[in-house]
């Protein structure tokens, strides 16, 4: 037994010392993902992919229930609408793909693979909205999208990837702020309570915001090496697609109008995200809501009499309750082999049930969160492994919390700034004049980036930790992805 | 009330005397679909995209059952990946788009957008595949796929479109065979118990066999002008991709072998195919189980007490009983207008409610399908609902098999099968000695090509119909989409 158990071999990088490395690791070796034979592509593979799937009906089900409906555009933009809207095509341009043959002929304009979709779609709604009557029009897709990147990690940046888009088109200026903040809110909502990760939220920067955005809301995480990833952005897209596509409506009081709009997506990142907010040494640890197996059923002493059918039998009676459960009756490997393998995939909980367990009229379950053991009774298991999920995701949710709130510091000079990022790493806050000199400074001085100026403003001090000028706004600064 | 009725303008072409412009009026006046700005493009709007969802939902959770899970591949696909497999480029590189700058750079090598994905996932499958416990691998993707086409008609035939496309690797040359078969057969229980459509189906000829197939198994439908649409195929692809792409396994013996394979997909063009089995000049009929609207109700006087609040109350005892439900109480159009509304868009149940109804205690139903009236009574009215529902179901398939069978003929020589496909199109059963001369011929002289080969080879003569050498299959022959 022991000797099999040495056969399940990983190699994951020490998660202390080399955390991009281990986080490498962790995604190939989970069977998450994969590199595509294109540079800077990726493969999600099924275990990855079924994580997707649950985000995608978690997520799905809360666009939908504030009043969107999905539809899809097609993927490939002409060159000449991307550069209708000047701040856009800057920040696009240098990423885009270009599509410039078409069957054995060259096209006459080259077409760019969208890396966002707002110009199609403002192309469409120009044709789409004539009246109020056609307001608020709320739209969601969910597609690929590419963009060109230099230096590429699987979910976390990746020439292409899997997200949702949002656009929407209101009549007043009011109305796409409230949108704006709505689904950054269901974000947030959806970040907690399915993926058990805290985020900071609040607005952008003008250097760090959407191109082509008024204002850009964000949220953002901490990861467990203190370094923050953006995990999702909702941006009030103002009139400024309005006017390059002409979308105008007739009011009640029969006025042309130019109409308001906003944009709002969270992508595949987030897959990523999970692993860096909630893995271990020993792999994933996936928030049961989204675990695509979310208990596993490990048989000890398997060839004993019965031991196999109580497993099957407490499988059906957990299937049978909606949990995602997998019974692991392969005959090749050992238990122990097992525990390794389904613990670097992360699967919340594992019941082992053995003879002496049956006798006992017990399962013993491990969770994978905290590596703790406890003895669940046989009767009654469908609810007590019901409850654990629950536990777990609260668990883990609270301990991703606590440690953030270790890694936060607030900072009166850049000198402060930097020790802490260099010691730590982690979030800092500082004030902030609000001239984008002084955020180039910060950025060349410590690395860190404004995350975002939070919607909570608790000033720490009235002057710039920069320039020392009077400050304007509380800033959430970090080193990040 | 009645001049706006007639404001409610639909400009739908004649279906018996000019059914292709029909078929566009009705897509693209039922918002299911609009052109995109690029030629052979399309938007799926939210109506039509509600009924790819409402597909998805009911196909995946088929795919998923049958062992298969999803994950996703990369869309740019290298130009040395499409060469390696001879038939396969051959087929597909006329109509291949491609990518051939990445931000300001020009590529090295030229990327496809996939028109399928044969070749990039054996590449992956090549590196996964190692030994026979790897098998089978039982996977699907749904994503975009392009082809650059000359001509495109929304749904049918675009340049862009969504699909599913499964691709399994087996052991053995018999399970690939099964696995083959199986995916179709769950294609045409989908279409029958979910579309409403009977579906041929069989064996494709070697000249209408996908591009590196061994063996392509197809269902066919008869659209409502006779003409046939490939819903759905299924390839037995043999080894010529493991083969061309080295995915081989070790064996229980311990010797290197090349695995089996299979391939399989149905898109977007389903949606095509529900509009030209069931609608009629009023516009779209939808099987109740994919509409994005089962139920509407529309309040009839309104303004009459308890009218809308009767109206209120079975629209919520329908949506908490799982039936897709809307009320239409907007006071801005007639009854009528709301009537022709829906009934373009093919909601499968109107219910009127109005002061009358509500003092009988009964609710006016109108079934889309048959247009007949009949009136429910309010207690009960869910389960009534319900029925109807699936009364509908059965009734549409009924009408699409009849209609059918009224629309298939037998003949013996090519000229009988010119006098058929001329008089009423429809699908003409016929002998066929096998030959790729004779198939090219009858092609050329009627304007049809081979449909199928069906499971059930029922000979009606001994004789090819073209050359008059002995037959060796019985063959539908069709005009086709």
């Amino acid at each position: 037994m022991a000797k099999k158990n040495q056969d399940f071999v990983t190699h994951i990088a020490n998660i202390e010392e080399d955390f991009p490395q281990w986080y490498t690791d962790v995604v190939l070796q989970s069977e998450m993902v994969d590199y595509g034979p294109v540079k800077g592509t990726m493969v999600i593979r099924p275990y990855g992919y079924a994580i997707w799937e649950n985000m995608q009906a978690e997520l799905d089900a809360r666009i939908k229930e504030t009043g969107h409906h999905n539809a899809y555009f097609p993927m490939l933009i002409p060159e000449s609408f991307l550069k209708k809207e000047a701040e856009h095509v800057e920040g696009f341009a240098p990423e885009v793909a270009w599509v410039t043959k078409g069957g054995l002929e060259d096209l006459a304009e080259p077409l760019a693979i969208r890396p966002t979709s707002e110009t199609i779609i403002c192309d469409m709604y120009a044709k789409w909205v004539q009246s109020y009557r056609d307001l608020p029009l709320l739209v969601n897709q969910w597609c690929n999208v590419m963009r060109w990147e230099k230096s590429t990690r699987p979910f976390l940046r990746t020439s292409e990837f899997l997200w949702q888009e949002g656009h929407t088109v209101h009549a007043t200026e009011e109305e796409a702020q409230e949108e704006t903040i709505k689904m950054l809110g269901v974000y947030r909502e959806f970040a907690q309570n399915v993926l058990a990760m805290p985020m900071y939220t609040g607005r952008k920067t003008e250097k760090e915001k959407f191109a082509g955005a008024v204002a850009t809301y964000t949220i953002e995480a901490m990861m467990k090496d203190g370094k923050a990833l953006q995990s999702g952005t909702s941006h009030n897209l103002g009139q400024h697609f309005a006017k390059a596509f002409g979308i105008t409506y007739q009011s009640k009081e029969g006025r042309e109008e130019y109409v308001w709009q906003t944009s709002w997506g969270v992508s595949t990142r987030l897959i990523g995200a999970l692993v860096m907010v909630h893995g271990d040494q020993r792999g994933l640890v996936l928030p049961p809501k989204v675990a695509p197996i979310q208990v596993v059923i490990v048989p000890v002493a398997a060839h004993k009499e019965g031991v196999i059918e109580k497993c099957e039998e407490v499988c059906a009676a957990l299937k049978a309750a909606g949990i995602r459960v997998k019974l692991d009756d392969r005959d090749t490997v050992s238990p122990g082999w097992k525990f390794n393998e389904w613990e670097l995939k992360g699967v919340p909980v594992r019941l082992e049930i053995g003879p002496r367990d049956m006798e006992n009229g017990v399962a013993m379950a491990m969770r994978r969160d905290t590596l703790e053991k406890q003895t669940l009774p046989l009767e009654g298991i469908v609810d007590a492994c019901a409850e654990l999920l629950a536990v777990i995701h609260t668990g883990m949710y609270e301990k991703a919390q606590a440690f953030r709130q270790a890694h936060e510091y607030d900072a009166l000079t850049v000198e402060e700034m930097e020790k802490h990022f260099d010691e730590d790493k982690g979030y800092v806050r500082a004030m902030w004049c609000g001239d984008r000199e002084c955020e180039d400074k910060i950025k060349e001085m410590t690395g860190a980036t404004s995350r975002c100026m939070p919607f909570e403003q608790e000033p720490i001090s009235d002057k710039c930790v920069c320039c020392g000028k009077p400050a304007k706004k509380t800033v959430l600064w970090a080193r990040a992805y």
